[in-house]
């Protein structure tokens, strides 16, 4: 779950919904798996030019020291995160997001046969940044090689290269789909997403209506009155029912939401060499 | 889930089954709550005379350490129980089986209106006991209330006792329905289980049917050819789905299963004066 | 270690100072234990009117979500406690700085006999607040017991009776020397600090010099210049070696913190009855 | 801490001598760090052909499940270690021992630089070995090269060109001594030791005297009695003070202890091409 807008309470995003990230955690509805036990994260914006992440191994639903934090963390950019691992340890270096210098990254989804194609992956990464990874997920080696790929420059481009690279690397050690994700990550100020996989049958993932488009749909619902105008959530399942709500976000597409207008496009990987 | 009979590797009772605890811990198909990820623990017999525990308050499916020592346990008598916390914290004290002297403790459901009956049940246990009570939960508390009432003499009369006591006070804070239990309890040669709540609708509650009638029915079946004759299973939900392998404890029943003839008889509180 | 001043960065509390208590955790000059790695706990006042907690077992020096969170929180009262147990499990629920609505409250040191008098102490305590300890050691006991006593009107007065009732449980059950504490409490606009033991012999205590004075003193040192004039310690050790700016707690007395005029008053147990 | 001889009960090694693993860990008298809180392991071979491992991220010191295990394990080879981190995350994957097939690795020490020096010696590794690489320890690595140059079939050679290749990377990268370690391995049957670092200051290394000859010397000491004539303890600091007991393992040099003659001998890097 991602959220950017006027500042809020990290609580009335956690706790609040009645289909809360939380809540998602136990029981989700659309995901590939129905329980996200596996450790959690959020990362958010407040003092200083980096932001913060608190991640823990236990499961969200559980975890007594991030309903403290998140009664006391007040911020407009805010990631959220539950995990179920798909093989890697459970271990807080495998918990998202991942940060580097002013980045967030998360990811849903796998990079297929990621044991066969982890070497030349690795190998692929800046010499100057292989050292920072810290985990052993796929999820963090494909924001390594974004990064390698000019993330911080444009995150459109480097996502697709590196996409491009775990297909090529993928399909050369005979994986048929190497790549399944939906993305989210941000400086700050801006928040990309994609969402794409190489069968082209990629999971879920919605953005939230224009506030005020949607008070004027739902004039009565209270909690609209609440939130500030540039607000827009990008989540993997609906927070709450709401006709008009929540768009998904097409097959094999990428968007950004920013100051001014937002932007959403095709996404293509960008096959290296 | 406890297991009585041949010594057996743990791993082959946790991991094994088609339907396994560790399966059940993420998608139960019968308890009041779908996932179990509020701590585990597991109870054995092996060196010495006191039975070991091993608990931990991370999700068992996620628990590295639980495999390894599983692969490395083989004993006579083993107790598994994973938790969904009804409130209480989720710590290592909290997790079952709950242990004294060579007995160990189980307990699905909950005391309900703990929250105000708590000071009257804890004052009633006996003082020699009171400052062995580690953890914070309504089951263990009912564990040193039958210890109380002479568990270690006669498991039935004082398991009965210390029900009956828990519906007077409830029934004294207005509490309708104090008591929803199902229990396990042992001291490593015999073990004892109770199906009873207030308001006779209790959660489910299986044993084993004898191993050399199964494989008369089922002949073709491998793995009832490894289990010794002495073989019982005491579970909330069937471990795999066999004809006439599984047979529901009946409503307010209490049974116990030991070298020579099982039984199973009524279970009714004894109320207090 | 206690804060109270002008909203400062928990960080610059924590692993700022040459002698921090992350330092200390591993290396402690003066306590009782020279390691404290049983846990540790912060409490501060931010967004809403109680307190927020943050607690975890491992080491603190160890905790990278504490030096992520200490780096985001901004508080005009700040507690801080690494513990080494006296026997009590090693959990969440029984780490440092306990809360009770508007209350946090820590203590170093012990009730001796502690397993003895357990019983009687718990019985003490007012029935409405029984249900709200957690876990289970000497340190929320006395807490409670002290609420019990009305802290929340007189914290000099609930403190002296629930020390008084401690010692007269103790000498009931033989025990010579029933209480070794230090304290310290707050509600968000006072902070209390108490230094007793039924000995006389009582482990350290030290409240900082105001800060007009030491900068007077220490012209030179930088890290004064940036502390508002209001700012009061209270510490366990010294936090730096700086000549004239720790005031060590006499033996038997208890002190405040307050807006306006501190205050420094002899402690004296009150017995019950 | 490694123990090869007599099948032994685990707690006797891990608890009972006077200056015990346990006990280091809160106070090394010879470490380069006095606290070795961040996470522990142990290993020992039981059922089944590959050894077990039971590691954690707390101190070893508060771990109850540790104690539960320890006196239920009866094993001929067991190893135990204590961490402190030299900078890489405290996690359960970067807790010794590390294990690969029949094999257990543990190390006490550092590579120097690794920062830098790691995607070179990550390079370096086998490919068909490299995805089983779990953590992201020096220790870890430096197994894995062992693992690379022929640990399986001759300790003494794959050490050495391991090393080697470490000190050529290093030196390469500008590190001057860029190898300090402490190292025992076995696999099952066999267990091989070294000492040796780039400058020849290596930390400390024992191995304790047979037992027969001990006994000869301390007919009163009652614990040698029960140790059988095959003991034999390599460790980093003497577990008790007992005069004759230990040997220190020579400034650069290597050794196995195994059924039959023991051997020590000389150890030199073997630098690669």
């Amino acid at each position: 779950m991602a959220y950017s807008g006027e500042p809020i309470l990290a609580e009335d995003l956690l706790f609040r919904p009645a289909h809360s990230l939380i809540d998602q955690s136990m029981h989700s509805r659309l995901g590939a798996t129905t329980t996200n036990g596996d450790g959690f994260g959020i990362g958010w914006y407040g003092e200083g030019a980096q932001p913060a992440v608190f991640k823990n191994i236990e499961p969200a639903w559980n975890d007594r020291n991030l309903r403290e934090i998140a009664g006391q963390i007040r911020t407009p950019h805010f990631f959220a995160h539950v995990r179920a691992s798909t093989g890697t340890a459970v271990q807080r270096s495998n918990c998202h997001p991942f940060r580097h210098g002013r980045w967030l990254w998360m990811h849903n989804g796998a990079l297929h046969g990621f044991h066969e194609i982890k070497r030349d992956l690795m190998t692929a990464v800046d010499p100057a940044l292989f050292a920072d990874i810290e985990g052993s997920t796929d999820s963090e080696l494909l924001f390594f090689l974004a990064l390698t790929f000019g993330l911080v420059d444009d995150p459109f481009d480097a996502v697709a290269r590196a996409v491009g690279l775990v297909e090529n690397v993928g399909h050369a050690h005979g994986v048929d789909a190497p790549v399944q994700m939906t993305v989210a990550t941000t400086d700050g100020r801006s928040m990309w997403f994609f969402r794409y996989s190489s069968e082209r049958q990629t999971r879920s993932l919605f953005f939230s209506t224009e506030i005020e488009k949607l008070r004027a749909l739902h004039p009565e619902v209270e909690v609209l009155r609440h939130l500030g105008g540039e607000t827009r959530f990008v989540v993997s399942e609906p927070l709450r029912d709401l006709a008009g709500a929540w768009n998904e976000v097409p097959e094999s597409s990428a968007g950004v939401v920013r100051p001014g207008r937002d932007e959403i496009r095709p996404f293509q990987p960008i096959s290296p060499g």
